[in-house]
């Protein structure tokens, strides 16, 4: 009985959520108007970019890039999280069960907070809104690494309705009330996920759970993660850069964000052997900290921080990632009942708290070279 | 003595279609002309699209687009296919090996259709040909997944050479003639192709093949599915509307059939618990029917049908979909000697059916808004 | 102990490069100037390629090309090297850490070569050097794949700094010395790394070492190798054309490329069955040989070769490493005692070389054609 009832509330709860999606998108949402393509009668897909305010603004040229952040989201988190090898399809099933769910719902959360639906606005949906919603459905997926295999899908939908509105609610009042710089979302996303997803874990904490054999690696598994691990590797940099302000902005963040990567997966390499007894690198390090030079460059991606400074971020987050895997997970499960099954901390979290330093940093030594360089133009 | 004779009969089928190919494109085929590429001597990818009717056009620009359709038709049609634990190699295999006879085969029935041959004019074959003969071959692979397993190499191409003559032919009567309107291919290849592997599966009906023990998942061969299926749902808008006429049809075709795709998906994952006695999830169902809404917004993917209708059309696709694995699958086998491997009725057949009323309906019921709002530029 | 000194080695060599190559580009490196993106206020992907030559020039427009070809380092050498059953996580996971210390010492050797360092000038990097850090990194990915599995990290990290060295030295020779025409770098990046790998493998040449059991692949991690052949299949037009110099040699080149790869796969099919006494498909031809016509075409991508003319090309290289898998790998290695893991002469060595004999032959013959043409314009 247990179990009928449980499928009669999954299947209900997501069978209510899609109509009311349905519903509101309908009565909310309309497409960017036929301004916005004004001027540009060709089929190229980048010729429309005129988003420098002329009122309508179509994004249809960043559709390349949006491809970019799609790959990451439904093969990158998807198959980043096949490494259990009981959890294999749940993993890279439910990624896309939680994606699609909390992509709709992010449609209508940002609408709601751009747009004065209240006034009675409809808040138009395009290319450029596809990204922001995949982006708000990366803070859920990043959570969700933290407590794989110990939710239901019911208690991972309640997750992501909760954290797609408080996400953006935070992200809000950071960029637009607070003007927090943060291009790749090191803070808003990555530092967010990883921190919401590690109280929902502490909240979730049973012993039982943790103690069962159902944890644990097996050598196809960890190949499967290793196509998501290549896909965030891969698409990081247009995750960071793919939609920064102008061509300068892009290529900077793009080429710091893969000298970062560069730095932080040569010293995972290192210090993943250096902290084993044999020597060996442990697949878990290779899996997640090779990708935290990505995170950590992310909220100052677009700023001048020399290619010696992009590497430099790179190399620690490298470092304090492969560290909190070794030394600082098996304490917080022990000591505060902290359970996190991917590691999101070493990945997300401490790499996102990097990010926020870096960008300060960055921030107060560029004011100076900012001026200067720009009064050169 | 049967297997010498299969392995000449194969490979001199194969070297025999592969020098027909070279002798007839020798003489038929030609570059794209110079004037194409007039004014434009940058090296963007995008610059040339100046296919507004100016005698020559290039289809260089929409290069990245048919990018995403070649990922879909080596990765995705080949992976989506693995989940037989005594096919997974032969799936992806034989998918390249028909992919590269139908592509070539493609160009020369395609050049036949459009080009004055019997006058004297060559087919010049760009970019834009690549993308249409990637279509072509997706109408085969379509069939391919409805005989899986019980078709030799030989048979598969000798469908292979019927299906892209006949299904070309067919869309040149719809479009040039009758003037449907089918932009992702709803019709003319999905239903085509499910409905052309059903009739051959049909033909090769054998009992015992059936009974057989190989037909069957296993757990590795599920997760190879899903690198399919996640890179024919991520790129699945890139082939409804990378193609479209202008940046406004496009980017209309991306956003329905992304919230198509997220919608079926949706109601695909609720409906494949809701019908499981224990409220689990049917692997099958989330690797193919999370993608009908693809299928089944992709005839009037470029219409207005607002969010709203997009997401009703996956949501019913869903459905379906669900529904037809269920119910319809097992009922065709046993009543109707049909077996199809991969449920492509399920997928692309009757999600094509419900695209080409819906695009009807659309058409109807947006004649009217068309006109005015055309008359408003 | 060996142990032990081997963990020390090996991460203080890594660490030891990191800081070099962060000291080094720190004092060497910068970004693009300013001035590359005058007159481009768009947020567009593309519309900075003034590359014409005018003073500073931006290449973030090729943004989408690099990413196909950071796919094929990362995913596509990864994976395809993934067949061995014991060395798949090996492959993928040494793929990774040999590619990023490659790729940043990449970026120096080739600042040293082109620019004037000791006269006190700065070398900038941007996306156009970030794929030709990658083009560097990939001939080291081919050497690669003939001593897999019979290296240690730090031998491989050695090999790394040494090829990419004397590779772009090579380059550097060919191309602005004795302007050699080598679009696809079939010639400095395919048969110099195949033939830098097989001096490498002859000097490790280790008897026992053939002999072990470890050599030999299993169904599932032939799958996984699939996931390599399939992105470097899809992808290799980009290698080939993506970066030419204008669109009507980037459309020919990804044309030509293409339609090799399909005559290729389609010869290595046929063959494959032929020379198997029960007809079947030998699944490491079916992972390599495919790819023949890609690199065999490489050098005259961009050139007027015809599309039959890329055809035969690429039809003669499959049967070319076909045979040479057959027959010419096994007595390499007993009587040359040269082990080649992967067969990257048979994929990379000789279609090399017969790319350099087909751009000798094309260039000889269209010198007059394109007299004529360049006066017709």
């Amino acid at each position: 009985m247990g179990v009928s009832v449980r499928r009669f509330k999954f299947s209900s709860l997501v069978i209510g959520l899609q109509a009311i999606f349905i519903l509101v998108l309908g009565l909310l949402a309309k497409y960017p108007s036929r301004s916005a393509y004004a001027g540009n009668h060709g089929n190229s897909n980048s010729s429309s970019n005129s988003s420098d305010g002329h009122g309508g603004e179509s994004t249809v040229g960043s559709y390349n890039n949006f491809q970019d952040v799609n790959v990451m989201i439904f093969l990158g988190f998807g198959f980043l999280m096949t490494f259990l090898k009981s959890y294999s399809f749940s993993a890279v099933g439910f990624n896309l069960m939680v994606s699609v769910v909390s992509i709709q719902w992010a449609f209508i959360v940002k609408g709601f907070i751009h747009v004065d639906i209240l006034g009675g606005d409809k808040f138009s949906i395009g290319v450029g809104d596809m990204v922001g919603a995949e982006f708000a459905t990366a803070t859920v997926l990043i959570s969700f690494g933290a407590v794989l295999g110990k939710t239901s899908p019911v208690q991972l939908l309640v997750m992501a309705i909760f954290e797609v509105f408080f996400a953006q609610l935070n992200e809000h009042i950071g960029v637009d009330k607070l003007h927090v710089r943060d291009l790749g979302e090191s803070m808003f996303i990555h530092m967010f996920g990883a921190y919401f997803g590690l109280a929902v874990t502490r909240v979730l904490y049973n012993p039982e759970v943790q103690e069962s054999e159902k944890e644990g690696s097996s050598y196809h598994s960890d190949i499967f993660a290793m196509i998501g691990t290549a896909f965030l590797w891969v698409y990081w940099p247009t995750f960071n850069g793919g939609f920064a302000d102008d061509d300068q902005q892009k290529e900077r963040a793009f080429l710091n964000t893969f000298l970062s990567l560069c730095a932080s997966s040569a010293v995972a390499f290192a210090l993943s052997s250096l902290l084993d007894k044999r020597g060996r690198f442990d697949m878990v390090h290779i899996q997640n900290a090779t990708l935290a030079g990505g995170v950590a460059v992310g909220a100052a991606a677009a700023m001048p921080l020399e290619p010696y400074g992009a590497m430099l971020t790179g190399s620690v987050a490298g470092a304090i990632s492969v560290l909190g895997y070794k030394f600082l997970t098996p304490k917080m499960s022990q000591v505060l009942n902290i359970h996190d099954t991917c590691g999101v901390h070493n990945l997300h979290g401490m790499p996102g708290v990097l990010a926020a330093i870096v960008a300060a940093v960055a921030a107060a030594v560029s004011k100076h070279w900012d001026t200067e360089d720009r009064a050169a133009i």
